[in-house]
Order: C-alpha cells, then sequence, then structure tokens
C-alpha cells in the first residue's frame, strides 16, 4: 500500500524509464502502484481498465508514446519513427471512443517530428509525456476553479462515473469542481450513481470523496431520475470522453441523467479539458466501444444471467448538447449557443504550442 | 432441479398443509422448490425476497394467513381469531409498500371471519387462500390478452425488474402481456434491464423468457435512454406494487424509464392486476421501503465501495399517472383521464365477492 496522499493516478519514473500507475481496477479492496515497462503492458491496462478516464488516457497515450521512444534499440531516424508510430497506433486502438487517449499520442508523435537525430526524439518525446502530465493537474486546477462558480453556497451534486483524482492525474474534471467548491467553502454532498457494469461511481468515486472527507452517498443509477423528483439533487456534474461539434459522449447512463435532469429543471453540466473536443466529427461520426457480455452477466463470483441470454453493452452514449447547460473547460465555463462558445475552443487549440 | 414447465411459483401443499414455492434468490443459478411450514419462515422468505412479485405476494399473503390458521391450536374461536389475526399483521409489516401483500392478507381474514367455528374457519382460509392462486392465473391470463392488443406485430419491447411468472402464480403481468403478444403471433423481441441492486431482470426476467424461447437481450438500467434515443425501443411494458389515485410504484428505475419514454414519444404501459390497486391514498401516504446498504456496497464476495460510504437504496419509486399511457388489468386496459377510468376499478372492487 502506498501513500495515499501523495501519489499521482499515473506518472513516468524517469530512473527505470517506464509507467507507474494505480490499478483501478483493485479500488476499494486495495490501492496499489504498478509499474508498466512496455506497450504492450500498458495496452493490456488500458484495455482491462487498470488505467482509464479521459485525462488520464491521454497522458496514458503520452507516456505510451515515450515508453515506445526510450525502448526502441532502432538506430536509423526512419526505422525509429516507424516503429515508434505503430506502438501509437496499438495504443490508439484500445479504446476507440475516448479521444483523448488520441490527442496524448498525436501531441508527443508531433513533436517528436521535430527531431533530427533517435537520441534527440527520445528526449522529446519523454519531456512533451510528462510536460503532457503536468498540463493535466493544471488544467484540472482552473477547470476546478471556473466550475465551482456554478455551485450554490450549499447543493447536493449527482455525479456519474468517476471523472476524478483517479481519472486525471489528481484534483479531477466533474470532481475537481467539487473539490474547487469545497476548498472555496462550500457546502457540498455529493451523489454517486454507482455506475454499472463496472462500478466505477462506487469502486472509486465514493472512495477518493471519502478519503478527502468530502459527503458523499452512494445510489443505483436507476434512482437519480426518482431523487431529483423528490427535490434532492440541485446540480448534476459529469466528465466527458470526447465532445464532439454536437454531443457530449460519456459513460453510459450520462444521457438519462441528462434527461432526467432537464424534466425536472436541474442544471446539466459537463465538466473536461479542451483535450477532450473533437469538434470536427459529428455524434454519428463515432463508434461507440461495447464491451464485453461478461460484465453484465456475473459479478465475482456470482452468476447474475442465465447462460446464452443476449447481452448489449455499450461503454458510452452520446448526450445532444442542447441538454447540456453549460460545459466547464479550463479557458472558462461555455455556454450555449455552443456555435458560438465552440469557436473559443477552436482559437485555443491553435495557439497551442 | 423440478420439471420446469409444471411448477407454480407458489402453491399451497395440501397434503402436508404447507406452502411450497421457488426461491427466487437461488436464481439463474438453481431452479429449487422450497417448503415453508411456520408463518415466521414465510416472513423470513419475504424479506429475504426468495418470495417476490406484487401479485406472488398477494398469494402468499393469503397462503400465510391460511398456514397460520391450520398450524393454530386454539380451540376458542376468539382466541385462534386473535392469533391468525397477529400472524396477518407480522406478514404485513414485512413489505411496507408492496400493496396486493396485504390485500391477500384481508381477503382471507375477512372471509373467516364469516365462520361460526374454529374448524370452519380453517377450512375458508384454506380454500380462499387457493382460490387466490387459481385467480391469479386466470387474472394474468385475461391481462395478457388485453395488453398484446397494445402491441404492433413486429416491436420491441422494453421491460424493468421481473413482472413475470416468477412474481406471480405463472404466465405474469408485464411478461404475461409479453407471452399474449408472442402466442398470439406476434414478433417480439425484449430488452431486460438488469435491474439494480438485486438483478431481478438479469436473473429471473431473462431466465424465463429464455426457457420460453422468447428473444431477449440484457442492458443496464442506465442505458435504456440511449437505446430509446437511437430508435430501438417501440414501447416500455413494467408492473406495478401499488397504484394509487395519482402514481404507479413499482422498482426503482420505473420512473427514470417513464420519464425516457416520454422524452421520446416512445408508449410507457403499466400492467397489473385490480389487486394493485390502492386508489383511497395518495403517492405522499406511501412510505417507499428503503433496504439494506449491503445491496449495494458489494456483489458475491467482491466489495463494490469502500466501507464508511453513505447509501440509499430505495426499493421503489412512485411514477405519476401523467407519465403512465395505459395501465392494463385484467378488466381491460385503462386509458387517461385516470379519474374517469378508475371508476371502473372502484366498481369492480365493489361487486367483488
Amino acid at each position: 500500500m502506498l501513500d495515499e496522499e501523495d501519489t499521482y493516478t499515473i506518472a513516468w519514473d524517469a530512473e527505470n524509464e517506464c509507467i507507474l500507475y494505480i490499478d483501478q481496477t483493485l479500488l476499494p479492496g486495495r490501492y496499489e502502484q504498478m509499474r508498466c515497462a512496455t506497450v504492450d503492458d500498458l495496452a493490456r491496462a488500458i484495455r482491462r481498465l487498470e488505467i482509464r478516464g479521459a485525462p488520464a488516457l491521454g497522458i496514458a497515450g503520452a507516456m505510451g508514446v515515450a515508453l515506445a521512444a526510450v525502448r526502441s534499440t532502432e538506430t536509423d531516424l526512419g526505422r525509429f519513427s516507424g516503429e515508434v508510430g505503430r506502438a501509437g497506433e496499438l495504443l490508439r486502438g484500445t479504446r476507440p471512443t475516448a479521444v483523448n487517449l488520441a490527442w496524448g499520442i498525436d501531441r508527443v508523435l508531433g513533436k517528436m517530428a521535430l527531431a533530427a537525430s533517435v537520441a534527440e526524439a527520445k528526449k522529446i518525446a519523454v519531456a512533451e509525456a510528462q510536460i503532457v502530465a503536468e498540463e493535466d493537474e493544471l488544467t484540472c486546477r482552473r477547470l476546478g476553479g471556473f466550475g465551482e462558480e456554478l455551485f450554490p453556497e450549499r447543493c447536493t451534486v449527482l455525479t456519474h462515473c468517476n471523472a476524478g483524482a483517479l481519472a486525471c492525474r489528481c484534483w479531477g474534471t466533474a470532481l475537481g469542481t467539487i473539490r474547487s467548491a469545497v476548498e472555496a467553502g462550500k457546502d457540498v454532498r455529493v451523489i454517486a450513481c454507482e455506475t454499472r457494469p463496472l462500478n466505477q461511481g462506487s469502486r472509486l468515486t465514493c472512495w477518493e470523496l471519502l478519503r478527502d472527507g468530502i459527503d458523499v452517498t452512494l445510489i443505483p443509477d436507476s434512482s437519480a431520475a426518482y431523487l431529483m423528483r423528490k427535490g434532492m439533487i440541485d446540480l448534476v456534474v459529469v466528465g466527458a470522453d470526447r465532445i464532439t461539434g454536437d454531443a457530449v459522449f460519456n459513460k453510459i447512463g450520462t444521457y438519462m441523467h441528462a434527461v432526467a435532469a432537464r424534466h425536472h429543471g436541474v442544471p446539466f453540466y459537463v465538466a473536461a479539458p479542451l483535450s477532450t473536443f473533437d469538434l470536427s466529427h459529428r455524434e454519428a461520426d463515432i463508434t461507440v466501444e461495447e464491451r464485453d457480455r461478461s460484465e453484465l452477466t456475473s459479478c465475482g463470483d456470482r452468476r447474475l444471467a442465465p447462460e446464452g441470454v443476449g447481452v448489449l453493452n455499450y461503454a458510452f452514449d452520446a448526450t445532444p448538447l442542447d441538454l447540456v447547460d453549460a460545459i466547464v473547460t479550463e479557458i472558462g465555463v461555455l455556454r450555449p449557443p455552443y456555435t458560438e462558445s465552440f469557436r473559443l475552443v477552436g482559437r485555443d487549440r491553435e495557439v497551442r504550442p
């Protein structure tokens, strides 16, 4: 077990040239740091959701490219670049819906393209991956600061899945806005949806909020609308895995909360860094990952469904922007009409290094 | 293991004067008939949800009173009636929200009040309990026949929890309408919500539909709204645990589906026998049962949430009638305005024996 306060969800181990990460499949039972020394190991860790969460996947993509670079024995720059590029493609294919992963990969590959030698390319890769990680912390802090202004002085906020410290380097996006609100002295209670079928809400969100002393209550996903009906929810804040020009892709169940929130007049907010935006695509262009049937048919040693039953297990859903009251980013709170406010995003991304 | 085709969910064993029932907590792993010889055992079986489902609870209530009657050693009619009445109160308290339980208890107690001797009271109790069970089958068949008329020739229907053969003597209410539609030659596909936290959808609905050769696909509760958005759901049919003058109480998650159905213009139907109606009460009068935190914090051998987290685990929610497009009963399909159509229910209940 680690010192829980001082560890990042994902970090670069410069001495051993490998990736350190918290295995999120072991929580809440065990908080344990793992080591990942090859791209194949990293791809497996991402597929098994040992590493998950959009911003953390961005860091993983960046560090994965760095890992491929430092591990390469190629001396020819062309062949070296080819090898690292193939590693990037392997990683890109592990989670098709989350855009941050591809963003992290492309960001490091783009910087490496400027190198004049293999040695220089390796140095650039490692440095850029570490910058991506450090920036993520700053991004979450800034995003949190903008987001907390949306919170009343005393409120109950519903969240889904885990868009927290465990989904980022630290602090979190949706949970980052909550942490910032608590830090600002607001009286915030959190309702955490368990988030079937993999229970990131019960396992991760409850764990990290409890660790920070933030008031958190666990509910089944299906009771959120009823709590809104009873007047028990003041606002909803969720993360995002990809924001296209017309929709927010996030954990399955997000759309249901958005529909219920609108029905009850409860504000529905998305908290996501600019690396989550993919404004050149529309909802219809995006493949929604379908995950294995076993996630629904069993749980631990318990069989939950009869053999042979059909299963439909989408990992994500899409919420049209007209149900989203605001999107909180590190450059400020974007409000409808998004066709206007998204111009800021494009401009910011253009001027980025 | 039993012959799966020929067994009722709950039945009276006349030879041994006890109750036989399928233990629903063992499904889908084991299909096993249990024996219940005392009211205490029955109360425990109901609390543990070994016997569950609104109509089956009505039968259990009736048979529980019969069990108390035949087991009594009192010879004085007054003391006998007091003892049986206390048994009824014990059973009534096991599940506060489901009205059918109280309905079954009161129906047998009411008939017993006409008896002139202990021996006669015992005979009446057993006979009436068996009539309640036999009527339940007829009720489900008639209800199914009315309900299937709401199904297009070819359709996909979403259901929540288990309002099936396992929730009744046989056939089912919501699943009864589906069985009747299939029997009428319609091409029906079923989407079954897993129904957290106890997974009656995965464990029971999938099991019994698969056994009957009906096409069924399992989904997490939270993806129902997204499937509606994708145009994959043609109608929703659910059961009910209590219908008051203004709302339908049913398994937690039902309300969420009703909100989503209305948002997408998908018809939302409730299938329930008249024994589920409680028109003298309003939503605000009814206590919604809260169940144990462990249902959400663990599953089999797996710990799902950290120790010490708060939990809010309502067993039911309430759907206001303005979201319900029709209520299917054994006397026909009730449509809005319900203030009008509910008059038929009152009249029918008055003329009942």
